[in-house]
């Protein structure tokens, strides 16, 4: 399957006029390539953008706001490309589709592929997946191949047997939709702050489709008349798979492959394949990269539940611990900053920040709670 | 805390008039007593309703639509009569809020409370409930006293500690602002199914409140004169926690506390604390009651994550499991059939049925892609 990149009639009447009243995704159908109103049976787009006031008193952070990712229908950003290719898909026939992936976009493809009517077929690192997202996967009916070798090579394997077996391929650096599909956050977003373009904008980069997607989103509307800047954006990776951050830091053009280590599953790519994009699109936006510690991503974690009533794993609270990171400079009350999350910490419950609270046996009786408050 | 039951002045002037642009449950202001919006910091309501043409094939019920409740900030209706309490006790200067649990109640508080800033101490039974959602109540920073008794005795000593300590109660039964808040599913479903009420609604029932809420919702729109019938209302129990079934089934006028034995934690309740005004409920609207095993729990769950991409906690496909048992009835084209689907089943991995899909190691080449699916 080989699919064109879409070109569009710029202009303020591809923006969609009225509120969101269920559609979702579907309501920027003058920006996308293909129209799934009415075809894809899971509500995709129109997440929350939440000012979590707690959290913003806890970094000092006025004017920060968070893009909840989460409630998708799996519980992830990668819902939006599954959603475009699966409607693409079966819209030329296809009944069988496939990808590569460090989880998430293999358990939306799981769930999608089930509500579509399409087989799955699904290629992840043996080493690196979360036994938990394979568990999910399989439970939508998909077939999971747990490839012997890091992301990359299942990645690579995925495009091949596509190929062989004419599956489609939902690939998110290789299928042109994945991209048009996840532009939409930066729409909604620009959107959900009064048609205003944010200040910065800190996003989570594993393949780097999501800060590219999210960098094109703005420039298209921009080339609608609709925004006159860009946002600075700031790409951010998990230390132990942070090629592009190294890259950028050394002033290098090109990146040398990486072998990763991080609880980050979701962005654990040592071998971005969006990874040129992801750089020029940041450079673009005047902004920068910083790379985030598994200690940074468990505070982020903690932090995020505890002030925002929000789970992210790992990879979905990277932005937020980038914007930790950064936390000296974003304390202007008039500068809008937006960090992505975008992952749910339902699935994978290794790192849940349980260490927050307390869980305490108790006889069924008064005294059993007061012995537990108090120890007396 | 004592909440007196509240009283509207009905009329079609209560209905919101236009779409749901992001407030969520919070439009039905009109019919709520409380008006969250702008203080409530998580989005809560306007879930989807779901039409899914594989699972209306598969079960030959063209008229089926599930409300999909797993679409909230922590997957169940609970956060609905969550976000009603919290900010209720917010505007009361409660600083403390507690709740008795089968575990959904509770991770619904223990996230909101985080949000909004309160302390939440969370009763559960030490023998029924899940040990991942322990540690999701843990992760929002709560306090859970895990109690040597059922469902029942936890629920008890939870009331009487707000009682001794001034915290502010957010049980279900106890809190008429419970009721309040859940009724709003009765108002979403009937508004997307085009302002017309359902002909049948499936609910699953543990303590009662979800099912009597629906019916008190469906009476409103009566009394504010935007409907003329009620819908026949089917409550949907375990077969192991099933008093309410075997009360109806008896033609009794009350039941007796039972030992519960059933995977479906959620509604894992011997004693309903809202029981009699279920059964009044389901009585008013013409319906009846039915009662599903583990097996057909099971059996739902799969169901629904293979033909609908949504993923269920045993109680939360309890409806649906109610559906099937009664699929011969609900085969008329015209019939409009809604059932609720109450949870994720992203929290709890221990029932995700994962039969229904393979996952198998392979080698990183074609040839074992080859070899895994055909064996050669």
């Amino acid at each position: 399957v080989v699919v064109e990149p879409q070109r569009y009639e710029y202009g303020p009447e591809l923006i969609p006029a009225t509120a969101d009243s269920g559609e979702g995704m579907w309501r920027w159908r003058g920006l996308l390539p293909v129209d799934g109103s009415g075809m894809y049976p899971l509500k995709v787009g129109g997440t929350p953008l939440v000012a979590s006031r707690r959290l913003r008193q806890q970094l000092g952070a006025p004017g920060l706001v968070l893009k909840d990712e989460t409630r998708t229908p799996t519980g992830s950003n990668k819902d939006r490309a599954t959603a475009l290719c699966l409607v693409d898909a079966a819209s030329r026939g296809a009944t069988a589709i496939a990808c590569a992936s460090s989880g998430n976009v293999a358990c939306s493809l799981a769930a999608g592929a089930a509500a579509m009517g399409l087989a799955a077929y699904i290629f992840v690192s043996a080493r690196t997946v979360s036994p938990a997202k394979v568990d999910f996967m399989r439970s939508f009916g998909a077939t999971v191949f747990l490839v012997d070798g890091p992301y990359e090579r299942a990645y690579r394997l995925c495009d091949d047997a596509c190929e062989r077996f004419d599956w489609y391929n939902r690939n998110t650096a290789t299928n042109p939709l994945a991209l048009q599909a996840k532009k939409t956050v930066a729409f909604e977003v620009w959107e959900q702050l009064g048609r205003k373009m944010p200040d910065v904008v800190y996003l989570p980069v594993g393949d780097g489709v999501t800060l590219a997607a999210y960098v094109h989103g703005c420039e298209e509307l921009i080339r609608c008349g609709v925004a006159d800047r860009l946002p600075r954006v700031v790409g951010v990776q998990a230390s132990g798979a942070a090629p592009l951050v190294r890259t950028f830091e050394a002033g290098c053009a090109a990146w040398e492959a990486e072998t990763t280590r991080t609880i980050a599953d979701g962005i654990d790519v040592g071998d971005p394949y969006f990874g040129r994009q992801a750089l020029d699109a940041v450079a673009r936006t005047g902004g920068s990269w910083v790379a985030v510690t598994d200690d940074d991503l468990r505070t982020a974690m903690a932090t995020l539940a505890r002030t925002s009533g929000l789970l992210a794993e790992p990879a979905g609270a990277a932005a937020l611990a980038g914007v930790i990171a950064h936390r000296e400079q974003i304390t202007a009350p008039d500068q809008t900053v937006v960090a992505l999350v975008s992952g749910t910490g339902l699935k994978d419950q290794r790192w849940l920040p349980r260490e927050g609270g307390r869980s305490v046996d108790i006889a069924a009786s008064l005294e059993g709670v007061e012995r537990a408050l108090w120890g007396t």
